[in-house]
């Protein structure tokens, strides 16, 4: 009997995939990007979809029902945006224990509603059932791309420049943040939990937001990233997925990774290196993309992006290059939650 | 706070799903039918998604592994059938806890590619993750169908016919014979359960099949049924969807209802009603229908269709006409799962 974590999560996927054909017409890409891609002749059909189970991905007692509904959805638009598409229905599956009342779900819906608002998506089918034990929510998101402007994993090339929106760790720290304070809260239930300085770092934990603003920014500017990843499980892991599909290798500096002064801050109270946070943190929700050089000029006045690398040859492997100036290899840490 | 047993399934999707709009252009039906419909130009897109928990929806002590990934994917594929439509591509997302293994999820995964080796579909995507109890699994299914060719709930017109596909009741049965021999087998050990006279039924239950042929049959006969939905909760309640959702009434014909012999005779044994199985058994997976009476000819020598009813008018309820003469309201008993 061989135990899950001997293959981690990817390994897992691959394990338990390798072996199936692709035999419909339709099928562009299947497992191993962020969306599945489908052909319809006048467009791609993109699908993602994520599960988030209580205990393992949220915790309610510092998530608030409507934002981890908001999130819920937010984690798969993130996951079409990746591919330079726009999402446009998704389906909600959920399971609940009994200890969920009617208007616990209507917060949670609340949420979700928000979401689809705010993304312009429509809710369109999905699944309502019981659990003997705490909340599952499987979401499903369905976009749209044209054929030639996706950007897969794959499409990286040595002498392309890294680009990451945003900032990253942020979301990483705030988790950090929030878990300290219930430890507290467990143990001096009179204390009151003190958030205030740190919106910005618990908002990226709590409500995190997708980057349809770069997808629409990037229609304008005629640009198409040759690679692209949401960033879910840190720099380190989608770099390394980018890496491994394109069959390359990448240089990043540090000084060129962004981190939200925030963040930085938290991340020296938590005694952490905030580069690391930064590489190994995860759920920021960022974009990790690759462009051809002659595109620079295209991305270097859009805002909130910053170019933190480049791609190299495979044998150059991935390394940071430090603030001090020592180049160190990147390792993704990736997922293990077994 | 309010009991979510209140409102029942339908009732809870319904009123978290009512408040949501439609915005995209592409959205033809969302919510409220067997799967969601994304028009493309050429085609419409087909989605449909279902969950299932261990505990809840099945019980890995009689259910092997293999079989239940099997299950798994057919019950979704059933539901693209259900709109007239051919299932290509499906997401697998599963939630494990630590007592499940790596030859476990094989076993799995071996019957999910079964049933993709079976019906022609192609695995694109999913998610794998952990949970802190059993197994959740979500499955979507996405597939295509002619925009004019499509079959809702909706469509059932006074003077219709009902239709259904197989055999009802059996894969109820199935289940209770399953539980049965549970019990006995928890409380001696030392007595092996058998099942060898009741191969149907256990067969109906663990390896159920969706309707496919019927749909090539339809095609081939040039028959598009003027309502559809896949028989997963008891003809009653999907007969009650359609009477709903088409504004109409119904009067259904016990002999007319498909039952198999060896679940008669399984119904008999546990002193049950073999229609009330019919009605209220569930998973079978069958095909309840309705057609314009001008194509009574299309369906009379197609095989394994039985004609068991009439669409009346909305005032008229829905009603069996027992063996024995009597008039019946048909109940939708639905789902309670919490």
């Amino acid at each position: 009997m061989t135990d899950v974590n001997t293959l981690g999560e990817f390994g897992l996927i691959d394990h338990l995939t390798k072996s199936f054909p692709i035999t419909q017409p339709s099928t562009v890409k299947a497992v191993g990007d962020d969306a599945a891609v489908v052909d319809n002749g006048n467009f791609c059909t993109l699908i993602a979809t994520d599960m988030l189970v209580e205990g393992i991905h949220f915790d309610l007692v510092y998530t608030p029902l409507k934002h981890l509904g908001y999130k819920a959805v937010v984690v798969n638009l993130s996951d079409i945006y990746a591919m330079n598409g726009q999402p446009r229905q998704i389906t909600v599956s959920i399971a609940i224990s009994s200890k969920y009342s009617v208007e616990a779900l209507e917060d949670l819906y609340a949420g979700i509603r928000a979401a689809c608002d705010a993304y312009g998506v429509d809710l369109v089918g999905g699944d309502t059932t019981s659990s003997p034990q705490g909340m599952i929510i499987s979401i499903t998101a369905i976009g749209q791309g044209e054929k030639e402007r996706l950007s897969y994993r794959s499409g990286a090339r040595p002498g392309d420049l890294v680009c990451i929106t945003g900032d990253l760790g942020a979301a990483y720290l705030g988790l950090q943040l929030l878990e300290r304070e219930k430890r507290i809260w467990q143990e001096h239930p009179d204390v009151q939990p003190n958030l205030e300085d740190q919106k910005y770092i618990v908002g990226r934990q709590l409500k995190p937001e997708a980057r349809r603003d770069m997808i629409d920014a990037f229609r304008k500017a005629d640009l198409v990233p040759t690679a692209m990843i949401d960033i879910s499980d840190g720099l380190a892991s989608e770099l390394f997925h980018i890496c491994k599909q394109s069959g390359v290798g990448a240089l990043i500096e540090e000084s060129g990774v962004p981190i939200h002064p925030e963040a930085q801050m938290m991340a020296l109270q938590f005694k952490l290196d905030p580069i690391t946070c930064a590489l190994n943190g995860g759920e920021d929700y960022e974009l990790l993309f690759t462009i051809d050089p002659k595109d620079t000029e295209k991305v270097r006045f859009l805002p909130d992006i910053y170019i933190a690398g480049e791609i190299l040859e495979a044998d150059a492997g991935i390394k940071l290059n430090t603030k001090g100036g020592k180049l160190h290899e990147i390792k993704a840490q990736g997922w293990k939650h077994f």
